[in-house]
């Protein structure tokens, strides 16, 4: 087990990486920047890379025997019992188009459990953290979420959603998209790091978040679980690309548990 | 024909009302503020009303013979031909949840026409503006769309949605959102003035805004076409209440055309 001075330490070292991300990242929203498309026909800018390259800088100098697992970078010392786990910036489709829901997503996994969160949303002045045992804070403020009322209409219910491409990601599950929304109607869609910003702060009720990347999900349960709140693993598939493919519902416990029946009752 | 002296001291109205807005809602960001929850479910806060008596004021005094139609109270010289019309925070929920995608919407219409438009996103820094012949402008900037590929592919496009609930208001919808949703996949959902932001700016390539009161659309026409994209009202139903039920879409003519086309297959 970690120890509590250990988790501190950590939780330290990813806000100073969430500051030197904002660092690179502030002077290239004024000044603008190089876009790429990658070969999933997804874009990355010199802006992720810099980042990326800056972290990994940082942690090996930090932590010379943790691992790196990120977006943009293959993975060092894989073999290593703590993993952090980068996305510099999560919605950089937003990014590119000047929509400020963007964030880096960074987290420290020991054996697979998550021990600090971090998600900074640089245009947006907003950051939430967390370690385990530590509490959850947004800009320094902790965060108690209070429970949903058990009987909350449906309608009334503000759930953060993936857009339904992702749900029809390597595997269809387009028909839950249907099944979700017509259940939960005042939905919203980001595509982007805040939709988990807002679950964590209890700005929605909960999130639906389908079919992501280790990196995509890897600081919420730690974020959400300090804050007061529940995190489900909902479906666990391997992807094409030998990664898996993990979709997460995450949020106050009441909703969780509403939305969780509609998973088990919707097999794929 | 209103002259172009006088849709430039409309302009500058709108804009002056916007700046006025700021200075009520800044302080009530960082204070808090007292959460009504209206007749129709629907919530209110102090501060959307502080901000509209605020703006009725000052239109009183600036343009005695023109009329006001605001969310929050009784309209006001409806039989002039110039009408303000405000909507002081478009997205209350997402104002009193703490997300910053709420905005305010105000235009000034002449018999039915719009002449100036304006959306103020207090949170975000971000205001697009637009007057008849100005040209549209965010935070000051001259906005030029470039218009999308015709042949881009579907997944490609970026759309803005009205949430499910919208789409089935009095008259019921569903299909047509399954039928969107389906269609472009790589949709985003604010519930919120921002959405409009978006397609005025070129950060969606277009939107599509289901059962609206007039005031929920009033300033995009004329912030869309200033712009150089296109704005096409798609559906125009008798309200409950006897007001009008408008559906919009509106942003990138080629992307705009392919979503009017999905209405006109879909009759209600």
């Amino acid at each position: 087990m970690t120890s509590a001075t250990d988790i501190q330490r950590y939780h330290t070292a990813a806000v100073e990486l969430a500051d030197e991300a904002r660092r690179i990242i502030t002077p290239a929203l004024e000044r603008g920047f190089i876009v790429k498309t990658k070969a999933d026909r997804s874009l990355v800018t010199e802006v992720d890379q810099a980042i990326e390259r800056r972290m990994r800088d940082l942690l090996d100098r930090w932590f010379p025997d943790h691992g790196v697992i990120g977006e943009e970078y293959p993975p060092t010392r894989p073999d290593s019992p703590f993993q952090w786990i980068l996305d510099p910036i999560d919605g950089t489709e937003e990014f590119v188009n000047g929509i400020p829901t963007f964030g880096a997503m960074l987290a420290l996994h020991h054996r697979g459990v998550p021990l600090v969160g971090l998600i900074d949303h640089a245009a947006l002045d907003v950051r939430v953290h967390a370690g385990v045992g530590l509490g959850a804070f947004r800009n320094g403020q902790r965060i108690r979420l209070v429970d949903a009322a058990v009987d909350q209409h449906a309608d009334q219910v503000r759930l953060a959603l993936s857009a339904r491409i992702n749900f029809t990601r390597q595997i269809d599950e387009g028909r839950l998209f249907e099944t979700l929304t017509r259940l939960y109607p005042n939905h919203r869609i980001y595509r982007a790091a805040y939709a988990h910003t807002a679950a964590v702060t209890g700005a929605v009720d909960a999130m639906v978040d389908m079919h992501n990347h280790v990196w995509d999900l890897a600081p919420s349960r730690v974020l959400i679980e300090e804050a007061g709140g529940v995190y489900e693993v909902v479906r666990d598939f391997p992807a094409a690309d030998g990664a898996r493919l993990l979709s997460a519902v995450f949020g106050k416990a009441a909703v969780v548990e509403r939305l969780v029946a509609v998973f088990r009752a919707s097999p794929v």
